[in-house]
C-alpha cells in the first residue's frame, strides 16, 4: 500500500490535501474539531471510506479537547450530508465517551477497512471479466484506509495478471478521475485512459468497454445507489450497450434505515466549481450554475454489487445484518 | 443579432477568438489562407456553420494570393475533418475561380445562413414543448453566421415568449457551452442553469428536461449524427427518460454520400486538450488521454430533425435534394 491519504500522528489528524493533487503533495493537519469539519466540508479529503475515518478522528479530537460529543458528531455528519459511511462510523462510536476508547475504535475501524477492500477486491476479481473498465471518480486508496473499493477491484485484478485497461472519467467538477485516479493507475502501472465524462456514450459504442464499476456513497434498501454525480450516466449507457455495470460497496455504505434512493439527500455544492477550474473563471460572470455532487442510480440498472461478504443483488432485505450495521 | 463571430473586412477575414470567450474579445485578422487553415485547426472559429463560412472565405483569400485553389480547398477541408458543412462549401465554390466571383458567393452563403437559421428557429419553436431544454456545446450565433441552429430554435422560442428554460451542459473538454452558450443566454435574458456534462441523467431524473436539442456536424444518409463528443450519452439519456431530442440540421449538414454513422471520419484531437485547462495540468505528467472531439448518435435515437424545411425524420432518401447539395 503506497498510496495513504490520512493518518494518526500521536495527537492529531494528518491529511493528505487531495485538493493540490497530483500537482503537490500537502498535508493538513487537524488539531481540533473545527479542523477537521472544515476540511471534511472543503473536500481536502473524500470518498465515502475515508469520511468516515477522517469523521471517526474528529470525534477522536473533540474529545480531547472535552468538547460535547453528541454536538461533534452532529456537525461532523452535517459537513457532507450523502455519504452514509460519515454517519454509519459516527453512530458506531456513539457510545464511547472517552479519549481513549474513541481512538483505539477508530484505529480498529482503520485497519478494517483496507481488510475489507482487499476482501472486495477479490471478490469482484472473481466476477469481472478482462478488457476495457469504465471507472468515475477516484476509488482508490486515497478514498479509503488503502488498496480502495472500485479502483480496489481494478488493482486486484492488475496483480492477478489479468488483461484489463481502465477508462478514467474525469469527473468533472473536482477532476477526481483526472487527478486522482489516473494518478493512482500510473503509480501502479495499471494500463489507464483518462477520458472527458462526455466520452463514455463513444467508448462503449465502440466495443472499448467490458464492464463498469463505481463506488457508492450511500445505498438504500431497495438497491438504489447515491454516488458521485455522473454515476447515473453511466448507469443508463452501460445498461444501453449492455454492459454489466458493477458497484462497490463495502457493507457500511448500505442505509437499511432507507427504502430507496429518492430518501436519500443530495447534497448541493457551491457554483464555483462549475464556473471556476483552479480559481480562473470558465462561465461568464453572473450566469448561474447548479452542481448537484451525487446523484441516484436504480437499482435495476446495478448488475451486482460486490462487498465484503460476496457478489450480492437487491433487495436486501434476506441478508444477514453486519455486525453493527445501522 | 447582437453577437457576430466572423466577418469579411475589405480585403481579408476576421474571427473573433473563441478560445478567450468570454473573458476576452479579441478579433484574428486572417490575411491569407494559411491564416485561415491555422484559426480553423486551432478552433478559434467553430460551429459547423460558421466553419463552412471561414473555410469559404479563407478559399478568397486563396484566390487573392494567387494559391492554387485546389490545393487551398484540400488543406482547408482536412483542418477540421468531421463537419461536412465545410467540405459542401468548398464543393460549392469548386467551380468559381476569380476573387470577385468567390466573394460574391460565400457573401451570399453567409447571408442564407442567417435565413436558414431564422427558418429552422421557426419551426423548431413550432416543435417544442415548453419547459426545460437541455443543450450541448454551442450552437448559437457564435456557430453560425448569426441567431444559430440548436440554440437558435431556444432563440426563437425566448422571442416568443414562451416559458423556457436552458440547461447548459459545459461540455468538456473546450467549455463552449460553459463559456459560449451560457454567455450567449445572458446576454439575451434567456434563463439557463450551467451544470457539468454528467449532471445530464439527474436532470432528466428529476423531471426538469422536456426536450434535448442539439446541433450537427455531419448527418449520414439513415439519420445518424456525428455531433460534438457528448451527443450520444444524452441521446441514451433522452431516449431512457422519454423525453424527445432533436437535431437541428441545416440541409448543408446533410452527407447524402455517406450511408451510415459507421463511415464518418471521427477527429481525435491532442490530449492536452484533456490533461490540461487554461494551460494548467489536471492530470500527472505522463497519463495518457484519449480526445475523440465527436460521436455517432444512432438514428433511431433521434426524434426529428429541425431544419430549414420543415421538421423530418430519416432516412432522408425521399426528401427532394437541396439546391447545389451533394
Amino acid at each position: 500500500m503506497s498510496v495513504v491519504s490520512l493518518r494518526w500522528a500521536t495527537d492529531h489528524l494528518e491529511l493528505l490535501d487531495q485538493r493540490a493533487l497530483p500537482g503537490e503533495t500537502r498535508w493538513i493537519h487537524c488539531k481540533s474539531v473545527d479542523d477537521a469539519v472544515e476540511a471534511i466540508r472543503t473536500m481536502v479529503v473524500r470518498g465515502a471510506p475515508a469520511l468516515a475515518l477522517a469523521a471517526g478522528y474528529g470525534l477522536v479530537l473533540a474529545a480531547m479537547e472535552g468538547e460535547d460529543l453528541t454536538n461533534a458528531r452532529a456537525r461532523l455528519a452535517a459537513a457532507r450530508p450523502t455519504a452514509v459511511n460519515l454517519a454509519w462510523m459516527l453512530d458506531r462510536l456513539a457510545p464511547l465517551h472517552t479519549t481513549e476508547a474513541l481512538l483505539k475504535a477508530v484505529q480498529a475501524e482503520h485497519a478494517a477497512d483496507l481488510v475489507i477492500n482487499r476482501q472486495m477486491g477479490e471478490h469482484g476479481a472473481d466476477t469481472l471479466p478482462d478488457g476495457g473498465i469504465y471507472t468515475h471518480c477516484n476509488t482508490g486508496a486515497l478514498a479509503t484506509a488503502g488498496h480502495g473499493t472500485a479502483l480496489g477491484v481494478i488493482r486486484t485484478l492488475h496483480t492477478r495478471g489479468r488483461d484489463v485497461h481502465v477508462y478514467a472519467g474525469e469527473t468533472r467538477p473536482w477532476l477526481q478521475g483526472a487527478r486522482l485516479t489516473s494518478w493512482e493507475c500510473l503509480q501502479e502501472g495499471i494500463p489507464c485512459t483518462l477520458v472527458a465524462d462526455s466520452a463514455a456514450g463513444a467508448l462503449m459504442g465502440e466495443g472499448r468497454v467490458q464492464s463498469v464499476i463505481v463506488g457508492c456513497d450511500r445505498v438504500a434498501k431497495n438497491g438504489d445507489v447515491a454516488n458521485k454525480i455522473g454515476t447515473r450516466n453511466l448507469a443508463i449507457l452501460a445498461h444501453f450497450h449492455d454492459i454489466p455495470f458493477y458497484v462497490a460497496m463495502p457493507f457500511s455504505t448500505l442505509d437499511r434505515s432507507c427504502p430507496a434512493g429518492a430518501s436519500i439527500p443530495i447534497e448541493q455544492r457551491p457554483s464555483d466549481e462549475i464556473t471556476h477550474i483552479a480559481g480562473r473563471a470558465i462561465a461568464p460572470e453572473g450566469v448561474h450554475a447548479a452542481n448537484p455532487a451525487f446523484d441516484i442510480t436504480p437499482a435495476r440498472l446495478v448488475t451486482a454489487f460486490i462487498t465484503e461478504h460476496g457478489v450480492i443483488k437487491p433487495p436486501f432485505g434476506e441478508w444477514p445484518t453486519v455486525d453493527g450495521g445501522a
